[in-house]
């Protein structure tokens, strides 16, 4: 059986297991109060270039996301999000479960805009209604899709033009600053949003993520506030140790390095596709893709090779999702085309 | 340095470790829906002769206290606890977080009697009060102590009497399941509590608490609400994986020789006080001491050994915390031991 | 100046302000443990043909939808509604403040159906999305608009398939029952429902709401859930009192003599605006009606007419609520009228 | 029978009452904007002397302590209030539900000193605990006593020197204020602490408390929290008539003129009371009086009067809570005190 299911099914990457193989015995104090904590948490200012910046090590990214928002938002305030983000679609409401609503856009592959804002904003004014306070995005999206820095810009002004925090959802955030067609730096990123986080358990880690906050936003509360929502971890050294083997050495550290071999691995994927004739939903240029198949070939697909359904048949067709990870290998791409490549000849209706 | 700090400041036990990276290149599904967490929680029905019992793998014990709690209780109802039970001192109100207050009585020696929950439950009868609707006990208790098992039965028929969800923090129950004094098995926490947890965390995994819930409970929403309150792990099999490590073979598990060995590490260590003719805080049983020793002695312990105060000095003592964990060696109890009578012989005054 | 703004414009009807002055001096029992909350109760009970029903007094009908929902819902439900429902779009995120997400749909005329419900239900069957577990409509809606007999019991059925509860918003029943369009009798409503409220507040009453929760989802602690959310009145026999008034003598009652009136202001005014060729949003046959008017006809009525502009200005028409109560008088509508027609022949293009 | 059961047992101050029935026919907008409470809100500005402040009126006691302590402490912030605070002790946990513990210190004659409010700081300095971040207290408190403004200052630069918001319960303000012992006037309550709020419901309204909240507190975003957390009355101008009737004429208003006549009531059956020989727990100078009487002469008084029992019965004898109000007849007093002295002189031996 090979993976396409998600960049989440194997353990850590080998460097990362190393990592805490390495320093299994070292006793420290826990919470995160650890060397190794530290160590990340300055790799993380450096690599942002911005040393005033916190950064706090996280188990998952709904915790990010949620705990951050909670922290920051007022009792009364909502978060402005796209119909298809993370936080609203697959966090089982717990953004609600910490008292706020998620008001939702539809939003054009997964990416809101500063109009898409405006227009929540527009519908979110009077004082029987919960008003909006922050915005959530993610880069990449949830469909695979990037922001261009230019437009991370124009939603930042939009933010700061009506008192709005900024978050950015970097779940994957490894496969969108090594995609060829990107364009915003982890500078960038930083210096643009109020928070965003690095994912680490979709890059390579067992587990974590490393949430990076303004220090105009963090008001040095924010570890009352990981414990108040059971988010923090009694070996909390084990984030820092991962995230030291993920960051240490810049563009050239274990992040950028599985970033890239993901969105390589994808881009043969998506050639090998389009030489098929396949279409897909939406135009992602990372990790994550959404052709659209005859459901004849998903069905014989799925004998050998495991990934979700996209969605439901429809005409005929379903769209699945593909996606790659630092464990997927060339010959794991070459043998699905290959396979798929059969199948529709052999189905050439479709 | 020697460590008496925490049983959580190294990582993982090596044959804990070693699972971790015998699995590590497998495919599974996520968020616990994989063949180790099944095969774990299999095993956990199996220790405690329940097959009817839900067992579902947390990151840590405050998200099983807080996550079980909150899942059960009506908005308007609290938990009974004793003043010095972890989820009311060292859990920043998480669990009044999620809506409920905590009331807390003064119990000697951190244990709950059916006496002091009829206190608690006297006081709150009225509809301006927030109904008790669970009980929360340690076994062992944050002191060290351990409830004998007819006084567990007694706690059990007090709850059932008033309708009361009964539930076990088991944080350190490998240390009370092999302490020599303890008469209450796996099997009979069971099968007197709603709920409990075998902790992991803080008996040789890197992190992890098999939470059991009686199918009465349980309504087989449990895992919505794992994911609401941000607890369900992306690589959820990582908590399969240690378990079955952790619990394969019954009492001769890793988790009952770890137990042992923190046990023993703790007598030899507690005798050598006594010897010494040094007083404690308690009577704990457990891999937790709290011997009260002069505030010189201990300044200079510091030098060499690393603990916790527990309290302030008071009239030139200071109680302080050792906890001995796997990975505590007999030599470093013997160093303990022999230095400390050094300096006691040198300040005999104290 | 003659007021259309909101049938909540001024104090309470004589009749209700009689028996609150009749009763002043009464000493009774705080918090609705009165002889005339129970007489309420009783002659609400009396009225829906249910005896085991419970009833129970709310100051508002926001308090109402929230601790209702608030009580029956688990952590991780959520609730539907149409995106029009008070519930959403004018209680400041009351309901999710209380930690559940409001799932609505586009629905026409702001009214719910089976086939809006089951596509929400297949957008919320994952585990990583909160399980929608009530089902909450508005009667009449918030637009004026009625369900027919049918379309509840359609509704009813499939709630009850999908263990869904339904929750029926009666801030404006009375003008709903007394509709000459209505086939559904509080009877009816009563049995279709799991738990609906007979609004005061907007029926002639200084403040108050009459919950009616079914007994097989009343299990006797609501009153708590009352206290706990801040909504348990002090001197609660004013709720009692003034639902005395309200529904004394069934179908000739004050709450039904003052639907009556309200609807037929409203029909006078509706039948002079459409010979006035004016269009309307929507298709209301209760008290509140939404004609589209010239901007400048709309500026000019503000002289002498206070309402509610609906929507913002578009093509020069901006769409306007008009709203009756027990305190419109059939002069104020002609007037209304008459200046309405003159404004629309001097600028007849519009 | 004669009430001495509680000061919300009748309804309003014949006063209260005619305000409403003469200004009941008047429209205004709803939720509050209208020119009562415009208008009252001025008079309390102008009565504390402060024109900065923010005056919000609220339906009761409770949605004043929790929407206000909600709206300004952080997720992870605790409240510190004395065990017999009424926000702890009959509220239903309310704060809770909003996510905030209550951390309660035994206080002397319900009283909190800056040395009790140290002591619980002390105990929550870990970030593993919730953070104080308000102290809650009772002008007059809950058991009728008084704090001096001594007291008062110190309080308020205890809570300074911490970063502590200080907020007083004014439930019963009217009595505290016009109590022959107390040396706090309006203009230092206000001056002292960041918020309090003026009782209206135990003092002549139907309902409704004044909320004043220092400017240096409300950033103008209150009226959201109000309606977030289903408080916003629609007819909103019932409490700025009501408060116009209680508040105008300074210290010669009605709210001064009640506590006058609360206090002196309880002063006459002070006296009697101590000339029967009784004792009282605590030592209340307000309209709250908890003497302890045989159980055979409470129980035989009950016949015809209407009171609560305090505690329960202990030695034979029992507290009981005596509350004056508006209502209270010099006659009433005298009545009570005849019979008492009847029964005590039948059963000498109590």
């Amino acid at each position: 059986m090979i993976f396409f299911s998600s960049d989440y099914s194997q353990g850590a990457h080998p460097e990362v297991l190393a990592a805490l193989a390495r320093t299994n015995l070292e006793h420290t104090d826990g919470y995160g109060l650890d060397p190794h904590c530290e160590n990340a948490a300055d790799t993380v200012r450096s690599l942002i270039g911005d040393d005033t910046a916190s950064v706090h090590f996280m188990v998952g990214g709904t915790p990010c996301n949620v705990t951050f928002a909670a922290a920051v938002l007022k009792p009364f305030q909502s978060v402005i999000a796209a119909h298809t983000g993370h936080i609203y679609f697959h966090e089982t409401g717990a953004l609600e479960g910490t008292g706020h609503r998620i008001v939702t856009v539809e939003a054009p592959e997964g990416k809101l805009t500063p109009e898409l804002i405006e227009l929540a904003l527009e519908e979110y004014q009077d004082e029987h209604t919960p008003k909006p306070g922050l915005v959530y995005i993610s880069q990449p999206t949830e469909l695979g899709t990037l922001y261009k820095k230019a437009e991370l810009e124009a939603i930042s002004r939009k933010c700061r033009e009506h008192g709005l925090i900024f978050y950015i959802d970097g779940a994957r955030l490894g496969a969108a600053l090594t995609c060829r067609e990107n364009d915003a730096s982890i500078r960038d990123i930083a210096a643009l949003c109020d928070a965003f986080y690095i994912g680490g358990t979709k890059n390579g880690a067992l587990f974590g993520e490393a949430l990076v906050i303004k220090n105009t936003i963090d008001d040095g509360s924010f570890r009352h506030m990981i414990k108040r929502q059971c988010g923090l971890l009694a070996k909390g050294r084990l984030l820092g140790v991962q995230f030291e083997a993920l960051l240490d050495g810049g563009e050239e550290s274990l992040l950028y390095r599985i970033g890239r071999h993901e969105n390589e691995m994808a881009e043969l994927l998506r050639e090998g596709l389009e030489k098929l004739g396949v279409g897909f939903i939406g135009n992602s240029r990372t990790n994550q893709l959404f052709p659209i198949l005859p459901a004849e070939a998903v069905r014989e697909l799925k004998r050998d090779f495991f990934f979700y359904e996209w969605r439901r048949e429809k005409d005929g067709m379903i769209p699945i999702r593909l996606v790659t990870s630092w464990g997927t290998q060339r010959s794991d791409v070459e043998e699905f085309l290959l396979r798929l490549g059969e199948l529709l000849r052999a189905c050439p209706e479709a």
